[in-house]
């Protein structure tokens, strides 16, 4: 975790609009020969051939989404960038281009927008997404940041929520419910900072979950690897509300029930220890803890011995009909309803015990 | 102007933030050929053949670009979607596509949002635009509305900032001014309202001017005839910050300069007797109002006998070499120097004065 300085402080009055976004945009790049044309005029020129292209749209609200007494603004921008291409990975797809609008009080500086801009840019430059567009203007209160992805698929390829069928082996990629406890932490942490500005914030051995909460990845590397196998998910949705509440998704829209069992769902032994010391139980958080922009997906099961090859990923249960129901097969084998909950109602339910 | 009242109101927090996305969008239809999937997975697909894809975003934030003591929350939504649509039209493009993210303090009720969202949809119906994706959640004060619009062209149609040519007449369509009169006349009756509730908003006989600034258009009417008659303007610009400041982007961006005359800039009689009545010349308003959502374009000077019969188009002037500078020819043959305001500057200067 690096800590960071802002020397120099120039008001955003001094730039005007126009001056922000010339600084701003002035060291963007183009990479893809799709972007006919990016910043600077009404709207952007995307050249797109034969393929589809892919839409999707995330507003990140200040004190909603995140908080900036422990949120670096670098990571903010990247993150912000970030939940958009899990969206177009969800569907199977290669994100090409991004706008980014803001909404920012004056409390912000212009070096500060350089600090959330420079986020932004590495999350471009990582993934070769390319921002063409933006609009970017004052608010009463708080910081506002809605990005909007566009990415290309071919169309056989593009995997939607409602395309699971009964037999199908459900996966995830990755791990989950860490990013849920890495924010239960640096929350710990800003309560006691709160209550004492001199104590130091303790993080020391929380790395894993700290960065899987501040500096998510999305996980288009699962979906260039199920590419190379010729593997296409016959349903695939991002895991950004909790595990229970995608599957949920997909199965609703599929028509499909399904069985989950506890002892195959990812969980990193770092999640594991730190839910335990906060008298949590770790399965409890995989399922209900947002924000692991992992990738949620089921195949075929004749795709088992291809699937199976993959680092990283686990299967964790397999679709039934919808009369089944949709369970959660615990290690004691006793045989629970998944219940819809999400991100706000489990927070809720966290403070009310 | 119709006031409108809601009887119900349901908590947003009864509906859950699914069941909110749910009730907002259950009433999509989709239109066109190119939207394959809207609402209701990870990211919207589009189809969109040999053309170029256009791309525009624009965000409002309540107490910037709106104030609901005098903003019908329907007229919102439909201008929310307007001034997106009339950044396609800038491009010589239709628009086909759009997504809206909102972030809502819990202020607002059920009721609220549908009204806004009757407003979005009967932008999308009129202008034939499918709404294919978004993103709701809440604020901790305030409404911000995010819109990103999706248009195609063929590629040798696009008219960018930076084509025009010395010798092109620069045209504009409808009147200007108008918007800003309205948001005078609307600012006025709210300070009157604030002194003393009792009293009931004048607005009769500025019907047009206040139409104009809570319910613009997008000029795709102008960009059909312009098509029709195989006139591609070698630039072209929408008018959201006033006359002054567009042209000048046009003539920084293509590197040339320009003369306009001040007696060929477009003003309708209502804004003109507005003006006056506030003390304020009614081309300073013409050129620094911000809002007449209008179109800006040069063509070459062949395309005149074209030009001339396309009802609401008025020539306003000509581009020049970049060393002759950017000019305001007055009624009494004086030049004027034109200078950068933009609708932030001016507000502020109007607030000093």
């Amino acid at each position: 975790m690096e800590l960071f300085e802002n020397v120099e402080r120039t008001e955003l009055s001094e730039l005007g609009e126009f001056g922000l976004i010339n600084l701003l945009t002035k060291n963007i790049e183009l990479t893809n020969k799709s972007t006919i044309k990016g910043v600077g005029d009404d709207a952007a020129v995307l050249d797109v051939d034969s393929k589809k292209i892919l839409i999707s749209t995330d507003i990140l609200t200040e004190g909603v989404h995140f908080d900036l007494a422990y949120t670096p603004l670098k990571h903010l921008g990247y993150k912000s960038v970030v939940v958009n291409l899990s969206d177009i990975a969800a569907m199977n797809g290669k994100p090409e281009q991004i706008t980014v609008s803001l909404a920012v009080s004056n409390r912000f500086s212009v070096e500060a927008l350089e600090e959330l801009y420079e986020g932004i840019f590495m999350a471009c430059k990582r993934y070769g997404v390319d921002l063409i567009g933006g609009d970017t203007t004052t608010s009463k209160s708080g910081l506002f940041i809605s990005v909007t992805v566009v990415g290309k698929a071919a169309e056989e390829k593009i995997t939607y929520r409602n395309g699971a069928k009964k037999g199908d082996l459900i996966c995830v990629s990755g791990d989950l419910g860490a990013a849920y406890i890495g924010l239960m932490i640096l929350e710990r942490e800003k309560r006691v900072f709160e209550v004492n500005s001199e104590i130091q914030p303790d993080l020391d051995g929380f790395d894993y979950v700290l960065e899987r909460h501040l500096k998510p990845e999305p996980r288009l590397d699962i979906v260039e690897k199920l590419n190379n196998l010729a593997i296409v998910p016959n349903s695939m949705i991002d895991i950004s509300d909790g595990l229970a509440s995608e599957i949920m998704h997909i199965c609703n829209q599929s028509k499909v029930g399904c069985r989950l069992f506890e002892d195959k769902i990812p969980i990193d032994i770092q999640t594991e220890d730190t839910a335990k010391k906060f008298g949590l139980v770790p399965v409890t958080i995989a399922l209900n803890g947002g924000e692991d922009y992992e990738l949620l997906f089921t195949v075929p099961q004749e795709d088992f011995e291809k699937i199976k090859n993959i680092e990283e990923i686990s299967i964790i249960g397999y679709i039934t009909d919808a009369a089944e129901g949709m369970s959660l097969i615990t290690k004691d084998e006793k045989v629970f309803e998944l219940k819809a909950q999400g991100w706000d109602a489990w927070l809720k339910q966290e403070q009310r015990s």
